[in-house]
């Protein structure tokens, strides 16, 4: 099948060159090798210019004829081509689809191509990180769980989804929002919520939060997926709408901000494209249970595991920033955390009718 | 807030009938008790009738003059007062919001109306279960994370959602379906497709299975939430869509099948409202493994843990078919489960385009 994406054929030509690279090796009776990005941990840092996690520029090499590589080097080939296949072929598949699909006893022994799933994912990394491509863009679906509405239309393939005539419901975010496939129209909201609970989305939706804010409200229900993230950085990216986090204050919530807002270690070689370095943490704070007066039976009793990721991500770079090592300090002090339910505790719609306008008119974030 | 609609009326005059007994039995200057349904394992039942798990007729009473009562009894009361209170805001909340809104330190002791969520809920249950209402009819939002697409429309509020024209994403599955929130509109399908697994129901989407195949595919990731089962029973009722489970060969697949079918224990209650017994399982069986020539290198083992679940199961009532003892009795002989991610091996699309279109045609499946 002809590929007519242009973004298609520029993957295709970039694993064509890979495997002509290796060709010419074997023509010339050479070790045939893959030079491929480190993705250990003393490859990471966190770039101060980007602010994000990246990967650093130690490459290693992969070689046929060394008995410790073969076995990878043969599934590093066996992935790009299906890759290549996949693309050709207009479909996009998930990582478990790839493994079943290439998993098989190899012609005269028996020995199995992968044995399992957690061979073939690293190798899929290898591919992204080596290639700079998303996972997306070589047409893996990664899993996506969220749901977003608002002042926007989206433009996927022939259909128009128009998101603040969703109803009670929303729209499942896909696994690919990259712009071939996903194409932003009439945005009329002024900034993007990103929200950490389901259950609190739903009271923004029910509650027509992003019709009267002018917003977009978005949640990855917990950790988000690759593709709400991505969806949002590329609002912000394309938009400049500003990004707010919601989440509970607790070091999970804190931690899932910093994951929206500079990256993650495990997917450093991507955080480019993920990454959102502008958004800010508008709540829950600990210094909110004295602004608004909440009372003390709806907090929660900071445990000792609490208090031991708090002093780990007091460490980190990007939380050295006075206003977070003041609010770690804060919460250590008071031991308590606090769920956005709690909120719930003012009144059913206090969280969208004071709490949140009130912080966003008070400019009241954490950077 | 005058509540206008007719249902939310009818739920509050359950609510304030119980109220009013109460009030009656103190006039009376009698111990104040409320009558509840039994849920313990020894009042659920098999109901060969309906083909649903029940639960049976036996009930307790709950006294405010019975220490051992006191507290249910005012958290019954508390509960039932605040659910009241939501619906006349016309508002929906989560149970996690209930909690916190009801919790604080009764005035002049240091007892806490509730100590932990654990001590809500079940107490939201009796409620259920007593006036014989859905925790959605008593506008609590039970999490849902399900999408779906198809051909029909739906109409949610002053919102119109075609379920043609969802791109590659789908509508994310509001907590409340119920007739008077959600109606059916052209729906042109013929059956309902419940998949189990969402990277396969991305697969289906993508294919636009629902339209080459007019049909409308469910997906509620992993085991489906109320919400998705009660989308797909309404289907059921009201329009008689044959409902087809596409589930992973092993325990857990089946087992998901089974609750879709005739309910779970811990939902007994409700399942009148949820389960949809007309339920088909289409695949995968271990029988597909000859009939479609799956390589044996993509089955996986079975492990103990597996064969314990299965010679539970085949102990169930429901699974006595001998259909179900003899896929039970099958994949124990062969001791190999299947993913649906297993017939990538035969293709990309060959789920989408042989394995379900042949196994509709020969109305190959499981009762």
């Amino acid at each position: 099948m002809a590929v007519t994406d242009k973004k298609d054929k520029e993957v295709i030509q970039k694993l064509e060159s890979v495997g002509a690279a290796l060709l010419k090796q074997i023509d010339k009776k050479e070790d045939p090798q893959i030079e491929l990005p480190v993705r250990s941990l003393n490859n990471i840092y966190f770039d101060k210019k980007s602010k994000t996690i990246k990967l650093g520029d130690k490459t290693s090499m992969r070689n046929f004829l060394n008995v410790a590589h073969t076995r990878k080097f043969m599934q590093s080939v066996l992935v790009a081509a299906e890759i290549k296949k996949v693309i050709e072929e207009e479909a996009t598949v998930s990582i478990r689809d790839l493994y079943y699909a290439l998993k098989h006893t190899i012609d005269g022994t028996t020995e199995n191509t992968f044995e399992e799933q957690g061979e073939s994912d690293p190798i899929i990394e290898d591919i992204e990180a080596s290639t700079n491509l998303l996972r997306e863009e070589l047409h893996l679906a990664a899993s996506s769980k969220g749901v977003v509405t608002g002042d926007l239309k989206i433009r996927d393939g022939k259909d128009t989804i128009d998101l603040t005539k969703m109803g009670s419901g929303g729209w499942g975010v896909p696994s690919n929002v990259e712009p071939e496939r996903i194409e932003f129209k009439d945005v009329n909201a002024e900034y993007v919520l990103f929200i950490e609970k389901d259950a609190v989305w739903k009271r923004f939706n029910e509650d027509q939060f992003w019709r009267k804010n002018k917003c977009i409200i978005v949640t990855g229900r917990g950790q988000p997926s690759r593709a709400e993230r991505r969806l949002v950085q590329r609002l912000n990216h394309e938009y400049e709408l500003p990004v707010y986090a919601l989440m509970d204050a607790d070091p999970w919530g804190m931690y899932i901000y910093s994951v929206i807002k500079q990256g993650s270690i495990s997917l450093s070689y991507s955080e480019e494209k993920l990454a959102c370095p502008d958004t800010k943490y508008i709540g829950l704070s600990t210094q909110d249970v004295e602004t608004y007066k909440i009372p003390k039976e709806v907090t929660i009793k900071l445990n000792s595991l609490d208090v031991k990721r708090l002093n780990e991500m007091a460490s980190y770079e990007w939380f050295k920033k006075k206003e977070w090592q003041d609010e770690f300090a804060n919460m250590k002090q008071k031991a308590v955390k606090l769920e956005l339910e709690a909120l719930s505790k003012k009144g059913i719609r206090f969280i969208t009718e004071e709490y949140l306008p009130d912080k966003i008119k008070r400019k009241d974030f954490l950077p």
